[in-house]
């Protein structure tokens, strides 16, 4: 049975969907159609939405789940009359906290950014020009900055994973692979600005299976993904992990956002936006 | 007057963040201390966390707001039993979906993910390696692959914003930098591989004041960053983007996340994630 999901806002709906999806994941069997519709904000805008609305449940045979943060009160009454089933989540979170804080909402459309918001939002797009100039040992130089430098072999996911901690989390996230040339005589030597900045690095690893069927899509049948190759890496890098009492984290069973809040968690670091 | 905000999970928090977030928004004048925990999977550790809640209850002189997602019901009790005002995602609207649905949820902690989860989740990591990959016009032969181009002025917006559609929505996003190679005799020439990209190409442009302050950072007092070689370059991306009819937002005054989410409305690409 398939059932289509609104996920709609005259915001970005940003907080609509991730709200959304996270409650969705909790039921499995159900094979769920989500449409996003952002930008909602007027009532012409409204008016196609419910005919999409309208075509969905027609199409379904059952009416369409609709997650919705839309601020202004015309539109999300307006939306109320169609035909879905709603889940209004600011309505529903709204009442209980202008009571508790003693402090009635703005609940309106296009408030502007606070100065506070508009910091933390900077510290965010400067982190992630910090993580693309610092993505794969482009500039060691600049690691006195980092909040924190990602070590592991090639492709085993430590550039989305720093993309990912500057994007959420504003930090200055650096990475440096650990490739042939760090390795001599069956053991890794820690490059000497590395060493400098120990108590920044944190290690991924992967499972060497794994790893050789990523390296694949890239350079398919080469040295460089062969099972034989990603074992002889993988081990090397988990040993000098051990060796140098760095912390890591196996990527392999993990999505970026795991993995990163996982980071935060054992390392300590605060986020800075 | 502070007020301090648990965000609470049993998995990363992303979820109880942003909604927690997108709500406090709404409330103009508080201060807010923010606390991200995440994976409270354990009671040692749903203890450790009552324990701050009762220190911020102590230090504010008022009991903190937790927002919540712990799925695990003993933990989820537990924490209950603290200082703070709960505001308890999953609970409150689990309950009535389950019935919406006629489906229980599994409403269990770490439940593996779905193949298709799988699936979004790979297209996304591999838009943000080509996104990283077709930064600053550095590939200009993929852009066949791309789904979008962005076009605009150096430092105007681009390149955070297609890390933020790889990332997000899944999307190849590549962005191309018009600088004054590009600009013979007072007039833009679009290059022949955007020309043949046309229907691809998206234009961000930026108050050219917003401009200088951002590019001064980067080279103080240089000319790149001087206000009149900056307004010369807008006007001139601008003339560019009527004369070629290419659509274009200003992004001095909205986030890469609303910049996205405008792109996809107005352009009506589909997310892929």
């Amino acid at each position: 049975m398939k059932r289509t999901v609104f996920f709609i806002s005259d915001g970005t709906g940003i907080t609509a969907e991730a709200l959304g999806n996270a409650l969705l994941t909790q039921f499995e069997g159900i094979e769920f159609d989500r449409v996003l519709l952002p930008y909602i904000d007027t009532i012409d805008k409204a008016r196609a939405t419910l005919e999409r609305i309208h075509k969905a449940n027609n199409n379904d045979g059952v009416r369409p789940i609709i997650f919705d943060t839309i601020v202004n009160k015309e539109i999300r009454e307006f939306i109320r009359t169609g035909d879905g089933f709603p889940i209004d989540i600011f309505e529903t979170f709204l009442s209980p906290l202008e009571q508790e804080l003693g402090h009635s909402s703005s609940y309106s459309v296009g408030k502007s950014h606070s100065i506070d918001e508009e910091n933390r939002y900077k510290g965010r797009i400067d982190a992630v020009h910090f993580a693309m100039d610092n993505d794969d040992g482009a500039l060691t130089k600049n690691y006195d900055k980092a909040d924190i430098i990602l070590v592991g072999v090639s492709r085993c996911g430590k550039t989305p994973t720093c993309i990912y901690m500057a994007l959420q989390y504003g930090l200055c996230a650096a990475n440096y692979p650990l490739t042939e040339e760090d390795m001599k005589e069956g053991i890794i030597h820690l490059p000497k600005f590395l060493e400098n900045n120990k108590h920044k690095l944190f290690g991924l690893t992967i499972d060497a299976e794994n790893l050789s069927n990523i390296r694949n899509e890239r350079r398919a049948n080469s040295r460089y993904a062969s099972l034989a190759q990603c074992e002889m890496e993988v081990d090397l890098v988990e040993e000098l992990f051990i060796r140098f009492d760095i912390p890591y984290i196996n990527s392999t069973y993990f999505s970026i956002e795991e993995i990163s809040a996982k980071i935060l968690d054992i390392t300590g670091i605060e986020r800075k936006n």
